[in-house]
């Protein structure tokens, strides 16, 4: 039997979000469906308005790499997007899995990508008639034909907001959804174009005030003088999953590691730098006109520690430090 | 024959933008299709990310209100996003104007709203195997049954960025997307929210430095000792279309009107203020603590005006005056 490259199924909102109705599962978790057709109303909020949150990880032997990280990161998003609460951490986990399974390619490297919209757009006569409230979640996984290239170009690009704004954004200024992870991308990928016509393969974003936020759709992590040191949550930027499974990696290894606020000038006078998400590191060897020597090896070390050590990660990623952001 | 409440379309992306596919039209210009089925992949980027723009305007008499405005400021967008050029006016008029006749209620209120997302996406193998590149174009007509209220509460919100970075973003800083009306709108709609949480209707964005942008979805006019203001475009918004249709309406009664740079203390100090958008407005009764006259007249005989004097506000609104923010 041949295996299919990609798999499509849209989850139950019932089981995975608290106070919303089954839209027509009959309980189940999960219905596949052919992933060449046509799934989504037009009247959806995720179309109409970009309104909605999702999240992305490598699959490795079968295994969704800092799933359980991806899925705390999705709580967040919902509080911060006013979405329903997520029910429990299990729940999600199996139905990621079960569309893993139906994927069944234990021996290729594979994508999972969830994306969630707040449904049907209650203004439209069609979202009325629908289920307006209740999130649309569709869920699918796609075997990866081209890896992370080894070594990557950046360039900086700022986001426009100070360092003050940005910190303070979640408590104070709620409705900019800073540190959320939305539907609404289409700005950072516009990063992707900028740093394509500026010659480059990813923008990095900075405050108006001189500071490394993270990339485009990326962590940023730098080592001078043998510490590694990545720009800490605070700075209203998503919490990197693989920045995290970095740090466990640093710990097992014994490499010094902080949180902190960077400044671009820190950033260009590192030793190295290393652009990462999904569970996959690119060495840095330019940023705009400063080079750097590129260390691969230390990527490749740091995703063959990710795919083998998950226990170690696991228990690493649920102790307090790390968890303050969530 | 009953009249159906809302009419779908898809739009053939060969006939509205240059240099993309014909996907399966055969050279049709649109088909209809039920607007309560699913016809959209999820695996396009306008669900995937956000990435693409709209437009939206009334339909009154089986008329788009200021919809060469709407379709301007669709070019204006796909320049902003990097999407292909968009081909002629007519051919968007015509388009429209065929979804109209077939929804076929001149007598209803209705709106139009166009959604156009940057097509399938090709880091997927479904994106792949389809039309990367290829815009995708539905439109819908829908019934209106909730008219926009008569009066209005709004709040102040800070869009977080200066008017310095506004101001220049288009040029200096392409890559904000700042003043495109892209898909990518949760941000906006959580304007929203946060005016709910304060007990207000809808929100006003402010720069970090004091000047009033615009509206959530919105646009703002204010009148102080006779005279009409509104922030000019320079400061990084929408160009509004019904903003325009009221400058044209001030125009033909001889009333003073002017873009300007605009702090929070004039909008505060105002002996009117109006909200508007899609042909519509309501008159501002209040903003945070600051009371105003509600003009409800002045909104109601604009409308008016601009249900019933297409071809004077046609011809205003293609000087030089108004033509140079396209």
């Amino acid at each position: 039997m041949t295996m299919p490259e990609v798999v499509l199924v849209e989850a139950n909102p019932a089981l995975l979000f608290k106070g919303v109705n089954d839209p027509g599962f009959d309980g189940a978790p999960i219905r596949e469906v052919d992933p060449y057709g046509k799934h989504l109303s037009v009247f959806d909020l995720g179309f109409i308005r970009g309104d909605g949150i999702f999240e992305a990880t490598s699959v490795v032997g079968g295994v969704p790499l800092a799933m359980k990280l991806h899925i705390a990161r999705l709580g967040r998003s919902a509080r911060l997007q006013d979405l329903p609460e997520l029910t429990g951490e299990q729940e999600w986990l199996d139905v990621c899995q079960a569309a893993i399974d139906l994927w069944g390619q234990p021996e290729e490297t594979g994508t999972i990508r969830l994306l969630i919209s707040r449904g049907a757009d209650p203004v439209t006569t069609v979202g009325q008639a629908g289920h307006p409230g209740t999130p649309t979640i569709f869920i699918f996984v796609d075997t990866v034909r081209t890896p992370r290239p080894l070594t990557l170009t950046g360039t900086l690009l700022t986001r426009g907001y100070s360092l003050e704004l940005v910190r303070t954004a979640p408590e104070r200024h709620p409705w900019l959804l800073i540190g959320a992870k939305t539907l609404s991308y289409t700005a950072n990928m516009a990063t992707y174009r900028e740093a394509v016509r500026r010659g480059a393969d990813f923008g990095i974003y900075t405050s108006t005030d001189g500071y490394v936020l993270e990339g485009g759709t990326s962590s940023l992590v730098l080592m001078k003088d043998g510490k590694l040191t990545t720009p800490i949550p605070d700075v209203g930027i998503l919490h990197g999953t693989t920045q995290q499974e970095v740090f466990a990696y640093a710990e097992r290894r014994g490499v010094p590691h902080e949180y902190a606020f960077v400044t671009v000038e820190e950033l260009l006078d590192a030793d190295f730098v290393w652009n990462m998400g999904g569970s996959r590191l690119s060495a840095v060897e330019r940023i705009d006109d400063v080079s750097f020597a590129a260390d691969t090896e230390f990527a490749a070390q740091a995703m063959a520690f990710f795919e083998t050590e998950r226990a170690y990660i696991e228990e690493y990623t649920t102790g307090p430090g790390i968890q303050r952001w969530l």
